[in-house]
């Protein structure tokens, strides 16, 4: 476990990429195209630090290990150009908002990530606002991953339950992406009358999917996140009202629609979603 | 009835200035400034037709016939400086959609009027789509209003029951103006996966909302709206997609809003409504 790369050099793959420089030396920070970019971390806007991107199409080495930090839109196509960096016990890690993107691999060390790490790019410049936290399976692969990079400021926390952790992070998406990108506002839209209740019930719905997945809930995570949102100050945005002011393509794949198919599946009703989902879908692009 | 305003100088106010010129050549179209428009009738974009707008500040007559053609959010300011143009049995007649504005005029002869005219307006420009009908109560004060524009392209027609033909209009605006404003799409927004089926859940809201108001429609009007917009041209935007596009105020607490408050007083479900709404309201500027 000596060769590290990432790939996707937007606001996650960039903070780790720059979290393990000094433990990595080597790491390659992998993109469509060669690249430097201006990195400021933990908020602070003064002190850039550069990271240099290497185009994926000139990247010739195998690697032990990959962090895959695309956004799920760009995920199909990193994986028709992946197979050249692998040897057969690379461990992949995907470190992506949304569940169900594993299906698409083939290869058998593959890891979802939960990833707890805020930030921004804006064409060379990336942002990282807060947070360096990514939440893995505990498996003997993870632990040692774990051990390698235990002097970072990367903190990779193990857990018997990915499961839960994935859906928890997935809800905790579901309902703040929701309203911020239907309504091009940011948090400060849970002021208006009648979106923290649109939110509510739609983490209710969200819930209820969870629980026809063997993943169960107490009805107290409700209250529980939106107290996650009232801590977000106004001015911020989330990924998806940020990807759809600038028409780019959105997660909601890996989201509303995910957790719309399961319901489908499922025989639930959700009507929240079942309005949200395509109205979302409609502004997709392309 | 000899004296004819109209105030609002949009697609729908035009519109009947125009369809009423020969038969009331004094009639004054009232705006908020001085102003000629260019007015295309029926689609046709060759042939400009100039309009006289007359600033309301300077407009000092009485009239016995007011149609009130502003859009909602500019109502109240309309009606506070209306008193002037009144005489006692002024009629006044409010071409605008939704429902429920009627409650703001203290004037005695004020009459809804269920409006089918389409059309846009740009700058100066005002460009009539189709149709010229007015839908009125029948009462004998709009029976000789009918009698008077007998022989003009607008066509109104009485009602012994003009709930149902606001409520019918208020229905088709309903779904097709929110998912086109949610969506900042055109009429195309209905082949997007889930759309059609949004629309006609929300109708169904919008039905039994109008039952306990007493407007009783067989179920069959929302296979019969949905039929109307299907016979949407694709690139067609309804007002409120224009309205969002332009940052301009929303017509949502006539339409959306209006059908929200009903739906609390019933203590009606409406999850699809109480989406669709909040979403609309976060987006009103100021």
């Amino acid at each position: 476990m000596s060769n590290f790369a990432i790939i996707g050099p937007g606001a996650v793959g960039s903070t780790i990429a720059y979290d393990l420089q000094h433990n990595q030396p080597n790491l390659k920070l992998l993109g469509r195209r060669e690249q430097t970019l201006n990195f400021f971390v933990d908020g602070d806007s003064t002190n850039p630090h550069q990271l240099t991107v290497t185009a994926l199409s000139d990247c010739h080495e195998k690697f032990d290990v990959i962090f895959i930090a695309v956004k799920i839109p760009q995920l199909s196509k990193v994986l028709s150009k992946l197979d050249h960096l692998l040897h057969q016990d690379t461990m992949l890690i995907l470190a992506q908002n949304g569940h169900g993107q594993l299906s698409e691999f083939t290869h058998p060390f593959v890891y979802q990530a939960v990833v707890y790490i805020s930030g921004q790019k804006e064409k060379d410049k990336v942002t990282h606002f807060r947070d360096h936290k990514l939440i893995l399976k505990d498996t003997p692969q993870t632990q040692a991953l774990c051990k390698k990079l235990e002097n970072t400021p990367l903190k990779i926390q193990l857990t018997d339950d990915i499961e839960a952790a994935i859906w928890y992070k997935l809800l905790v998406n579901l309902a703040i992406n929701s309203v911020t990108a239907l309504s091009r506002s940011t948090a400060s839209v849970l002021t208006v009358p009648g979106i923290k209740n649109l939110c509510e019930n739609l983490l209710r719905e969200g819930t209820e999917i969870a629980k026809f997945e063997n993943v169960i809930f107490e009805e107290k995570i409700v209250t529980e996140i939106m107290t996650i949102y009232e801590g977000y100050p106004s001015e911020m945005g989330t990924s998806m009202y940020y990807d759809i002011l600038e028409d780019k393509p959105l997660e909601i794949e890996g989201i509303q629609g995910f957790l719309y198919n399961k319901a489908r599946l499922h025989n639930l009703k959700t009507p929240i979603l079942d309005t949200i989902y395509p109205l979302l879908l409609a502004q997709q692009k392309n």
